[in-house]
């Protein structure tokens, strides 16, 4: 076996052979083969594409390149993934919810990097928050209240851990064939057999258009489906921020906000239907039982309490959430509709308040970010207080991030949330 | 400028900026971009392209980072160059016609690698001679015989071999347009305003399309075209070996045999016609007229004696060429006509007898190589000898070789040498 000619075969458009794909990816991950031909391999993947069949191999090395989780000692067990978005507490608030709703979530997540977070983080700015767990700690904890969240071990699939850092710096990153692979080998390894994905579309996410989406979903539940895994993909729009903040503590006070019933809008909407969807796979029951029994125990406050009870089981406390030194407000110039709100701009904006990393040893300010004071679709006055910028930076420029509200005489605004749903 | 902007920009197929290929030539060359980086750019252009200004503009950059030689001071200068081949000692041929003619050959070549034979490895099969001349022996051989090779000079182009080693091992050789710019970069460099070039096509050739072929013709001609070089492409065939000789002091047995008129057939055809248009640009004379002056210096043994001095002027002594240990008869297994002699599997089995390297530090052999004892489209009997191996080397598979002969009992061959002109 040859690397150059595997290199060569997907670079033609050819189909690989098992062997192959086992030989890149084993030699890559001990350290055989070079970044500079793993990298023109990914870069041909990308442009070339990969079948149906490549990628389940392809997930099936990744997948023997480190060790899997056994959760099968545990009932009614669900998981939840993101594809990642600006504002994205999502996993915060269902995570609670499924539990309260009898459902067993066993997470592992990760940090951010780039314009979007990363649960562990967000869970991170909680004072005293435990995320390291052994794993008998873990288990004990999703057994006794029905959810734990801990940070990736080293050994959970280190074949995507190397090849996801590599297409990070080769612009390798936008293939739905390596995505779709190394989503789904990290939720195989992690032990669920029932998995939602939120795929999110649009400027603040990694896929940008929704034929992209279905072609990543139909993929990821193809995938799961070779190894007897339920999966529900939902397809949702992220060209706007997901709830009002972005930003650590930020979004650990929305996630509460939803919990405790003191906020609607998009971002409840979404987890309920996220939730629903999870309990209906955790407990196999029909969808609209599930979604009764997600909103009930939301509105019963049950939600809420099994957030505060995970949140202390990982020694966390919710009394004093940090925050950063200043807060500054961003006006319009304008009067018109807000036709736009990109969350691509903000995501980065945020970043740079000190909300996420550029590099991967950054230190995060988890204070800082952005709250949103208005809602797509509003009118809005010159004058109007558009966002608030938290950050324990000194900022001179008052239009900062202006630009990516777009303010329109006449209203012509997308607000759906969910495209589509695929199993 | 970032280099993820840059490899996104041509992975998107867009057409890029001059300050972004400046950018990332400069700077890889320089060691500020990584190799893993590079090679995912590499294989983005091979799969989606340059423009023909792209090309431009890549080969401007390539020159930019070494020296350029300055040949103004000579007159009747001309250049050739050959894409590889097997068996290709075109070189020592048409060098000593043309400089027999009056033009004049001031020529850096490279060393081989791979199947293809190296102009600088045959030449140093010749004992005692010399392919390190200083620049003002070089240019002072050049005006007293007319003629001088001489071994590529590290600062001939240095992005190129640096880019050239990082495509060679990962598969990202065969683009036409790293070809161009790689080969014109070079051209350029070495200072000849006329250039005639063999682009080879075919199993033993890098290019195996016609298309290709003229594909790789036009962007040369153009490159050459903004620099005020006058470029001739010959599209010629390397399916077939040229000549019936593989290995170097073999092929530079045979080059003597073509000089001193022992020799007809393709090779010797395919010279006169290289020569022909080198002295027509060299001299700015039409074709017919240069292709009567290159046969009869041919013929009247001027050529012949051009390259005796010219080897002797680099302290060469064609008394003793090197000879291998040992020779092997490789006979045919069967009756028929010979329709296809493998140019590629035979540069193989010529590299492994010794005649080539595998890696770039390899020794070789001078004095292996292949033999060959038949023509294309002849007709042969079990038994008779299709070729002589020679080789140091003990072996013991007599039908070694054996099946880069395809034999069949009706006659369907493809003999021709010279597919097309382009100028």
């Amino acid at each position: 076996m040859n690397v150059l000619d595997i290199i060569n075969h997907k670079r033609l458009g050819k189909i690989l052979k098992e062997q192959e794909i086992e030989y890149i990816i084993k030699e890559y991950t001990n350290g055989n083969i070079p970044d500079y031909q793993m990298s023109s391999f990914l870069m041909a993947v990308l442009l070339k594409g990969m079948t149906e069949h490549e990628v389940i191999v392809f997930t099936k090395y990744m997948l023997e390149s480190g060790d899997r989780i056994d959760l099968d000692s545990l009932t009614h067990v669900v998981d939840k993934h993101s594809t990642g978005g600006v504002g994205d507490k999502t996993t915060l608030i269902v995570g609670a919810i499924v539990a309260a709703c009898g459902c067993r979530v066993a997470k592992m997540s990760g940090r951010g990097l780039g314009h979007t977070g990363g649960t562990i983080d967000k869970l991170e700015s909680i004072p005293g928050m435990k995320v390291h767990l052994s794993e008998s700690e873990f288990l004990k904890q999703v057994q006794d209240i029905g959810i734990a969240i801990v940070s990736q071990t080293s050994n959970l699939v280190p074949a995507d851990k190397k090849i996801y850092a590599l297409r990070d710096v080769t612009g390798t990153v936008e293939s739905m064939a390596l995505i779709a692979s190394s989503i789904m080998s990290k939720k195989i390894a992690s032990g669920s057999k029932n998995l939602v994905i939120d795929v999110k579309i649009g400027s603040g996410a990694l896929i940008k258009t929704k034929k992209e989406a279905r072609e990543l979903a139909k993929l990821m539940i193809k995938i799961g489906k070779s190894y007897g895994i339920r999966v529900i993909c939902l397809l949702t729009n992220m060209d706007t921020p997901l709830g009002n903040c972005i930003g650590n503590s930020l979004e650990v006070e929305e996630a509460i906000g939803v919990l405790k019933n003191k906020i609607d809008g998009p971002l409840r909407d979404l987890c309920i239907e996220i939730a629903s969807y999870m309990v209906s796979l955790g407990q196999d029951i029909p969808y609209e039982e599930a979604r009764v029994k997600v909103i009930m125990n939301l509105m019963n406050g049950n939600a809420y309490r099994k957030f505060v009870s995970f949140v202390k089981a990982q020694k966390g406390s919710l009394i004093f959430l940090p925050k950063s030194k200043y807060v500054y407000e961003i006006k319009s110039d304008r009067n018109g509709y807000i036709n736009k709100i990109d969350a691509l701009s903000l995501g980065k904006i945020s970043m740079e308040l000190g909300a996420g990393r550029v590099k991967i040893n950054d230190k995060i300010d988890y204070g800082a970010g952005i709250v949103l004071n208005q809602q797509l679709g509003q009118y809005v006055h010159k004058g109007d207080i558009l966002m608030y910028l938290h950050t324990s930076k000194k900022i001179d420029n008052l239009e900062l991030g202006l630009d990516s509200f777009v303010i329109e005489k006449r209203k012509k605004v997308n607000t759906d949330i969910i495209y589509d749903v695929m199993k």
